[in-house]
Order: C-alpha cells, then sequence, then structure tokens
C-alpha cells in the first residue's frame, strides 16, 4: 500500500481522535485495520494514538506485516490479544484515556476491561466514518474490480447450457474472476427460475431448462475492494409476466441512479425507485435499496427506508431494486455507483446487461 | 433440518439455561442460530426461552425460515433488530432476566440496552459448548464434506499443469466442489514453492514451475457442516529438504494423531506434535496444532498450547503441525480427526495423501 495514503488515513483518524478527546484506540474490525495500516491479513489490531499506529499480529503474519505496512510499529504476539494490548498500553506514557471500537465482542471488551483496566470505553465507529467517502484510488479499484467482474460474466455466459445446475455455473464464474487475479467479494449467488425469488438464494442441484431465467448476483475483490453486482437473463423465450418485471425493475433503478447527487436525502433514492415498483402493481421489495461497499461488500452508507443523512461527494454504493414473486420469478438489476458534486458516475458499466440471451 | 435433532438441541441448551438460572437468551451467533433452529440464512437471531424458541427474521427469508425451522415461532422484522427483540421480551411476561451471548458486538448490546432495559446480561458462549459434542448426523456431514473434499481434489489433480498460476488452481478445485454439489468452507488458499511459507498465504499469479511444490489448504460445505484438509504436492524432482521436511511434518501429524483418546489432556496432543518437529531440528511452528470444526471451520476446542480441558468423546478437529522456512518452503499436513472413548477415527481418511505426483 501507497505509504502516502496511510499517512493521509492516519492523520485523518488522529484528527477525529483528538476531536473526541481519544487518546488511544484499539481497531479490532479488519477493514478497519486494513484502512489505517495497509495490512491485509486476519487476526490482527491496530492502536491508534496520537504519536503512532502499532499493528499486534502473531507469526502467521509477521513477514506479511513487514511488507504491508511500513508505517506501522509491528509488534509479533505469542499468546492471547487482550494480554498484547494491555502490555503495549502499559508502555505508551502520555495515554490516559483508551477507547474500542463498538463493533468488538463482549467478550474481547470484557477480556480487554482485565488487562487494560477500567479506563476502557466504547468508541463509535470513527473509522468507518472515513471509510464511507472514498479517495480516487479506492474509487479506481471499485471500478477495476467491476471490470474484472464483467470481463469474467461475458466468459462465463459462453459455457451457460441447458442442463447444467446453479452451483456449477457459480463455480464457473467464480473460476473465471480467479483467472483474472482476483477473488469472489462474496459467495456467488446463483439461482435459476422460481428460485431468484429468495433474494439470498443459495445455489443448489436445480438445473437449467429449455425456457428458463437465471439470476447472478456476485462481485470480484481487486486490491481488496470489492464490487457488487446483480445481473438477470432468459434463456429461451421469455415469459410474458418476466419482460414486464424486468422493464420495471430496469426503469426503478435508472429513476433512482438519476436522483443521485451530493446534497440530496439518503431516503429519497430510496423512495424513488419503490415509487416505480409500486406504480407498476408489483410488489415492493423488503430489502433496502443499496449499501455502500469498499473493503467490505456491506458498508456505510445505508440506502434505505432508515437511512439518514445526506449523499455526499466520494460515498460508492449499490443501487438493486428487484421485484419477487414467489413460485414465479425474481429480478434484481444491481449497480456500483460513485456520488459526485454534479451527479454520479456508475462504476459498473464495464459489466454486461444482456437480459435475454436467446440461448 | 430433522425436527428430532432440533428438539433435543433445544432441550439440552434450555437445561443449561435452567442451571445458569437464564430465562431467555438471545442468540446472535449465526452458527449457534443455526444450530438451535435449522435455519440457514443470515441476519437472523433468536430468542431461547423455557418454553419457546423464536427465529427473529426479515422479508428475504421468511420463505426459506418456514422450510427449515418447522419448530420455531418465526417473527418477521422490519426495522432494527433490536427493536423487534424488544418488542418480543415485552410480550414475554414470565422472563425476568435476559441474556445476550458474549459474541455480540459493543454496539448491538447497546441497541439491546435500549430495548430491553437494564436487566440485559452477557451470557457466556452456552450454545457454543454444546456444539463442541457432536451428533452422529454431525460426525456423518463432516465425514461426507471430507469425501466431496477429496473427490474434488483427485479431480483437480487431473488439471494441474505447469505455467498455471495459484489463483487458477484454486478456482479449479472451488469449482469441482460446486460440481460435487458443496460449497467452500473458507478462501481457499494455494501455495506454489517458497510461497507456503506463509501458513496463510493468499493465491496469486505466481505460476508453477517444472519443479515445484504446491500447498493446498482448503473445505468442503456439505450439509452447512465444513471439513478442513491441508495437502502438500511436488511437481517433478523434490529437494532433499523438501523430503526430509515432509516426512518429519507426517510423523509429527502421525505422533499427535495417535495420542487421541477421550480423558487426554488436550495441551499433550499439541506438545507431541511440536515435539517431533524439534528433534528434526526444524523450526517448531508458530500456529496451533488444530482447531475444532462443525457449522464454524474454527470452533472449539482449540489444540495449542493454551488448549484447556481433556479430550471428551464427540469432539471433532483439525490435526495439522507445519514447518515454515521463509524463502524456501512450507509443508503442512491436515486432517480431521473424532474422537472416540477408544481412541480416535480419521474423518478426512477419503481425501488423499499423493505427496509426489511426478508431473
Amino acid at each position: 500500500m501507497d505509504g502516502e495514503i496511510i499517512d493521509r488515513r492516519v492523520k485523518a483518524v488522529q484528527s477525529r481522535l483528538r476531536k473526541s478527546r481519544i487518546g488511544c484506540m484499539i481497531v479490532t474490525k479488519p477493514a478497519n485495520v486494513s484502512y489505517a495500516t495497509g495490512f491485509l491479513g486476519d487476526d490482527s489490531w491496530a492502536v491508534i494514538t496520537s504519536r503512532d499506529v502499532y499493528l499486534l499480529t502473531d507469526s502467521r503474519y509477521v513477514e506479511q506485516a513487514q511488507n504491508e505496512c511500513p508505517r506501522c510499529r509491528i509488534i509479533q504476539r505469542a499468546g492471547p490479544m487482550a494480554g498484547a494490548v494491555g502490555k503495549l498500553i502499559k508502555q505508551l506514557k502520555s495515554v490516559h484515556t483508551v477507547h474500542v471500537e463498538s463493533s468488538t465482542s463482549l467478550a474481547a471488551f470484557g477480556a480487554l476491561k482485565k488487562t487494560v483496566g477500567s479506563r476502557l470505553k466504547t468508541a463509535s465507529d470513527i473509522i468507518g466514518l472515513l471509510r464511507m467517502i472514498k479517495g480516487s484510488s479506492e474509487i479506481a479499484a471499485v471500478r477495476a474490480a467491476s471490470r474484472i467482474a464483467g470481463q469474467a460474466l461475458r466468459e462465463t455466459l459462453r459455457h451457460v447450457k441447458v442442463g447444467m445446475s446453479e452451483n456449477e455455473l457459480a463455480g464457473v464464474l467464480d473460476l473465471e474472476i480467479r483467472k483474472l487475479g482476483a477473488r469472489n467479494s462474496f459467495e456467488t449467488i446463483v439461482a435459476f427460475g422460481p428460485n431468484a425469488s429468495r433474494p439470498h438464494h443459495q445455489p443448489g442441484r436445480r438445473k437449467l431448462k429449455r425456457n428458463d431465467t437465471i439470476l447472478i448476483d456476485f462481485g470480484a475483490k481487486h486490491r481488496n475492494y470489492c464490487c457488487d453486482l446483480t445481473r438477470c437473463f432468459v434463456v429461451g423465450k421469455p415469459p410474458a409476466l418476466y419482460r414486464k418485471v424486468y422493464r420495471a425493475v430496469q426503469e426503478a433503478q435508472a429513476a433512482a441512479i438519476k436522483m443521485i447527487k451530493a446534497g440530496v436525502e439518503v431516503r429519497q433514492v430510496d423512495a424513488t425507485a419503490r415509487k416505480v415498483i409500486a406504480e407498476h402493481n408489483l410488489p415492493v421489495y423488503g430489502h433496502g435499496t443499496g449499501h455502500g461497499l469498499g473493503l467490505e461488500v456491506h458498508e456505510e452508507p445505508v440506502v434505505s427506508q432508515e437511512g439518514k443523512g445526506k449523499l455526499q461527494a466520494g460515498m460508492v454504493f449499490t443501487i438493486e431494486p428487484g421485484v419477487y414473486i414467489p413460485g414465479k420469478l425474481g429480478v434484481r438489476i444491481e449497480d456500483d455507483i460513485l456520488v459526485t458534486n454534479r451527479g454520479y458516475k456508475i462504476l459498473s458499466s464495464g459489466c454486461p446487461h444482456l437480459p435475454f440471451l436467446g440461448l
């Protein structure tokens, strides 16, 4: 990771800590650890003070940490994490209050209380809020991930055959992503026919029929940044209802995307998509209209009826309305959008929409 | 999920709750929710009282929950989880104290405090301890997962070619697992040559050479149960050091497995494997010798220097010693073992050890 980018992030975190009068923060959420240190391994925490960033890791990751975190003081722990953190904090003389991220478990908090003492407190997700506004290298990474996902999907569509299972199609897509040097950003969803009415269907043994529909919800992770896309396809003749539903979802997505601009209420974007679905007399989806993405595939902001505040330039999130009719069909279309001062950019424009395959 | 199995589990949980004087427990850990309800979706919590089990889920999962959880009262929540839990608990008249699992985040605990009130307390991982001792259907599922993993590996080895990347080999293996109707139990690790000296190496663009070594750490998930296996292979001529290291690791693994029997100290199993490596004058690995597995790929017990207590019949865990020489090589051999009263059973015997491929 570019040391200058890390320096800028650490300074931003330290400035927030000063404002919140936090002398020392224990960072436990893996994506926040990555953001503040550059480290991409697991099972490691960071401790941030006004002076330094410490990475506490174990023997499995020391070699990797030395390569990835030129700006960190790397501490190799042998025993439990709480003990190592307690020992470090005792050595930090000018630190009075110690905060730990609120995503930490009650069990870890209990263990830390024993080693750090009663001055331990809970902090809100300060780094998560910073991560919500993406820098140019982060935006480029999401765009590159989408391009890889699009290319993998194009390759995969060549292999789609009547008789193949959902599970196999998911595996073929995942292999194409791997061949392009990337990984999945989450477990691929492939749903044939009415299975798509379950928004989080797990691919199974169901086989593709001569006249059938396919929903694929998937993403690539590239330079540790995620994209998240959903595409729907018809094999053979599309039923009349499917065409109608597909167009309504397309229209809902386009209307929501068109709203996007810094300063617009998050909730308004959500409401716009729902309104279009309702106007078509179709059932309005129960999930949110979108979610932020970056180092994690689900992060701030939440674009839903409970969404808070206004859009800010630099936010990146999905727009993914859908229509689900149990026993009949499910259609969802999902793209990844960047908010700008003047409007928006579709970061996933490299991934094709080819609803009617006509295989 | 078989209703009778769920009934038995719920009774065991309720008996523990009675002993701990817990009237109502909020279950937030996904694997614990699955164990107590049969539900396999995400974003859902369970509430267990002396009378009933409630599953709180959202519109995406209601159809699935109705199929998977015949013994649960299913509650479809619209707003945040903490609000739905608070509302439910207000309706439960005979409930006085309310406990939440210690794996819950501080943020979720804070939200629950607002809706449930000050009587909310933290409970230890009661369900996790029950899950440590596997029933016959769980053991069969881990064994079946291992068989699938073994078959997928055998298929994959046919496709190994000089010039293919780590990433592609990982993708081919994952596809074979998919073709057999299963999923990955975690992200596959493929490391060529000296890359294997990093125990948690992420597969990259490194290409397989004419004389090279391969480490594959992978698992299949079948009926929601995980297996976790590591196999090492040599392509072409094995360097002399590699042969020596491979045999030492094999010997260390065999010695540790041979120790396994109900009543033996967990720590002794760990120490036995390390001793063999040390006797060969090779560097002793920094990670644990093994970990439990089941619904999660890492669960209780921990087989390490910090491991506590004695082995019990019905425990299932990995035995995975390794030798890592940075810049040179890494060898790890991992199998999944069931503890019995008389000794052990190797659940992963369906996965081949073929160290010297001679491609």
